[in-house]
């Protein structure tokens, strides 16, 4: 059986199509295993045709598994000839990604196919991790456990935000992290209060909170997590802040289990972080998946839809952001299991274990 | 006067729209300096607003200029409400980018707006660089230029490809690199026939070229060069297809000048190629626009459209790729300028300077 064949199946069977037109990158690999950066993935039954130019004709041959290789030489005019050729009279296409341009430019080529828009239907196409997916995460969170652990001792009052990020990302690099999986975020001070503050040229002075939010990639598949750092006695407002977030992250970790809505488990943060008064510095959901894409399907919101499910991988972040003040954002990555889920992540996220005790360097 | 607003009169003049919907964060950094992850532009005559959520609020309220900040929860529905309180009649979008699901979920809500697709229309927005966004790039290529020249020494045989990318990225990222503009290729021996091969686990041996083909950004502009070096003493096919790629390239370069059509730049390099009997080994474009983005317009290939024009600045890339032997890819950077070219990238790429001589590690 080919891989994910009978999820397809279903996917083609409710959507009554004959194929499907896969554009994302993740999708592509998910299916066939092509881990280059440009090419188009065509499901029609059981045949898989990947379809790719000249650049990647040798790594497709390499990579491709479970489907022929087809070379283009321009991308649409390409689509276009092997879509005729198939004969199909209604083809399904991942329309969360593929740009209007190209499928106006395809259906005017191909007036009698009917081009029908998947996006929520092939959503969740990688949402339940296989067992294989799980130790590619697991060793994505090794690397940048080790990474951010053996970059820590840099951190003192006066280091630069983007100094600590630089050093942080080499050390992932260096341990076998095929690339960041994201933009590494370092937010001291009141630039805390950013939920995205890329590491800015900002000196990290002491007593400040540190938001750092990092995630390398491994054979494809992505680590996310943050820690946020005290550095110095924690004030008392700090600690407040502290405590409650990581009391809205341990009751949405508590609350997880298949079957619980991903609505639930963010009403179980943000319940709390509410009743402390701060609900409305946690403006972001509680969670997303991570797999090969960084975000991915779930969406832990007040918005997402469905439960968990076993295999799902997602995490728990919650955070609250304080204009001018500052902020704080613990995340975790979890596993659902049979039972409730397993914490993937490593490194503590108790405030003890967050203080660094500043020498001025 | 707005950044760039005459440009953007003149294309909304030509499309008979009342505003443009920007969706890619390259044109939205462009047009309003945001540098975020997540968002849109609106401009409508002179007016600009840039929305987003929450976790950009501070981000845009602190970078965005020339445009107002409006956020929304829900980015469709937000994007929606926003359209509808324009009251236009025709509103361009960025089709090359914008997916057909939220163009489908957009339309559904606002029948009466005629949404006109962009796509070759405002391709050509960032074509020709302003004298600061030149400085960037040139900023980002002495950073991949020092750290390229560092970490040479680490080239010795025995050396894993991955082993020499992660330290050229790290040197990079060290000397003020906001992050690698691509994933760096290593690729040595038969695997520099792939045009395209990712750093791997191969180790680099004597006697092989090695591909290498870095970039970096800075200030969001980035930097793309390549660079093929010999480890010994060029065996006489090496040295010979070495030779045919940089007399390829000179020509292309040699050719640059305002109003020469990028097909003819293209054919110049390709001329010299094919000549040598490698044509069929040379399979992709000789350049691409470099700038916001690591691959934007002119397309400097067989099927590019349009001329040389002064500001323009692109890569001129040929290479011969053959299977089960290996290749050499050299590329440079330039700028069009009054009467040529600069070449803005300074390493370079004559063989005698990249022959590496090797010391067993």
């Amino acid at each position: 059986m080919l891989f994910h064949q009978q999820s397809l199946d279903a996917i083609m069977g409710r959507a009554k199509v004959e194929g499907i037109l896969f554009w994302s990158l993740e999708n592509i690999r998910y299916l066939c295993g092509f881990s280059g950066s440009d090419g188009v993935l065509i499901v029609v039954g059981q045949e898989r045709t990947f379809l790719s130019d000249s650049r990647y004709e040798e790594q497709a041959r390499a990579e491709v598994r479970d489907a022929s290789f087809r070379k283009y030489t321009r991308k649409v005019e390409g689509l276009v000839r092997f879509i005729k050729s198939l004969r199909v009279k209604r083809l399904g296409f991942e329309s969360a990604v593929l740009p209007y341009d190209v499928y106006s430019r395809i259906k005017e080529k191909l007036p009698r196919v009917s081009f029908v828009p998947l996006a929520e239907e092939i959503a969740g196409l990688r949402i339940r991790k296989e067992p294989g997916e799980v130790e590619n995460i697991r060793g994505a969170i090794r690397i940048a456990s080790e990474g951010f652990s053996n970059t820590l001792g840099l951190l003192k009052p006066g280091v630069r935000e983007r100094a600590f990020a630089e050093r942080l990302e080499c050390r992932m690099r260096g341990r076998g992290g095929e690339r960041i999986a994201f933009d590494t975020i370092v937010a001291s001070g009141t630039r805390a209060a950013l939920p995205h503050g890329v590491a800015s040229e900002k000196r990290i002075l002491k007593g400040e909170t540190v938001v750092v939010d990092f995630g390398v990639r491994y054979k494809g598949y992505c680590s996310d997590e943050t820690k946020t750092l005290v550095l110095g006695k924690p004030s008392i407002e700090q600690r407040k802040v502290y405590e409650v977030v990581r009391r809205a992250q341990e009751r949405a970790i508590g609350a997880i289990r298949p079957g619980v809505s991903v609505r639930q488990i963010d009403a179980a943060a943000r319940e709390v972080i509410a009743r402390a008064g701060y609900g409305k510095f946690f403006g972001h959901g509680t969670g997303h998946g991570v797999g090969l894409a960084v975000h991915e399907e779930p969406t832990v919101s007040p918005r997402g839809r469905g439960v968990a499910e076993e295999g799902m991988v997602f995490t728990v972040e919650p955070g609250i952001y304080i204009p001018a003040w500052g902020g704080v954002r613990l995340e975790d990555m979890v596993l659902v299991t049979a039972r409730g889920c397993e914490i993937l992540t490593v490194l503590s996220k108790d405030i003890k274990d967050n203080i660094c005790v500043p020498r001025e360097s």
